[in-house]
């Protein structure tokens, strides 16, 4: 998506040990008309598959996935990252190590909010490890529904977790691939 | 709000100890109609504010103030509840103790995102004590931004932290406001 990319140009930040800063329009200071873009986008990628259901993960993904649901006219679901005093009773979990934050937490969604009839997108900020898409995947299948793909805002091609997990016969749609970065030479995308 | 309330009483569920859950529709799932609708309330309540930026905090606040950012036409910042990797320099902070969570974080902004040329509208799902709402009060007072005020979608009128808020001059907009609730009787609006 061009518009993503141009604007991963101009104001993401790439610092040492893989690290790309985008927190100036996706993940701390947020663009919503480039988020309605990519809703767009996503819509046009996922047109007829009757998608339902949007699930996404605290808390980066929030943003993206409730924009993009306007145009599926579906709700939201987003992966908790811990167990709080507010849900009781059944949900599904996952394990999910963080790369950015260094730690490891269980991902829950309860089970009142995603079962066997559900179309499910799933919608995310960065695909790199593929460490919280699969999770994601994993609380999909526990719940029985069926999943229609993974929709990405930006994904670090360069690392395994795209590959790995569309070799899984997930279809996998990110709307900016990079293929390398560094500091010296900035962003490259596929 | 006539919508918010009849949602609350349909599908809020009262548990002992002072918790609502709203998963079902505002903080674990979310009905994005409904925010959008939400949104629409937060621009006639603070219509002519000049709001160019709202500020949330991670992860329930989100969402709503995504689609309410549509109305506003700018962009939302959201407060993060630990330092990462991704966020170098400067940073404001503060304290703000979780209700939900029982525990207490460093909330943070980037200085990159909030400035004296700012005039911030926060938006949040929840107001109770107010830990988060002072917190974010907080990091907009440390920027020098103009704090325009605080549009809440559902304040618990019965614990202090909306009428200690107000007692600072700080206007706070509630979209849905609970006198008092019981396992019993449900919920009463003001």
């Amino acid at each position: 998506m061009q518009l993503l990319e141009e604007r991963i140009r101009r104001d993401g930040i790439v610092r040492e040990g893989g690290i790309l800063k985008v927190d100036r329009f996706l993940n701390h200071q947020m663009d919503i008309g480039l988020f309605e873009e990519m809703g767009k986008e996503f819509a046009r990628l996922f047109a007829g598959c009757k998608v339902n259901k949007i699930l996404t993960i605290e808390a980066s993904g929030i943003g993206i996935a409730c924009i993009a649901a306007q145009q599926f006219g579906c709700p939201v679901v987003f992966a908790k990252k811990s167990k709080t005093k507010n849900i009781a009773g059944g949900v599904y979990t996952a394990r999910v190590e963080s790369f950015t934050h260094g730690n490891v937490n269980d991902v829950i969604v309860s089970r009142d909010f995603l079962g066997s009839g559900d179309r499910v997108l799933i919608i995310d900020d960065f695909l790199a490890n593929g460490a919280a898409l699969s999770g994601l995947i994993e609380l999909v299948r526990q719940a029985g529904a069926t999943l229609v793909g993974a929709g990405i805002a930006i994904e670090k091609a360069f690392q395994p977790g795209g590959d790995r997990i569309r070799a899984q016969g997930v279809r996998v749609e990110s709307l900016a691939r990079i293929q390398s970065m560094s500091v010296e030479n900035g962003v490259v995308f596929c």
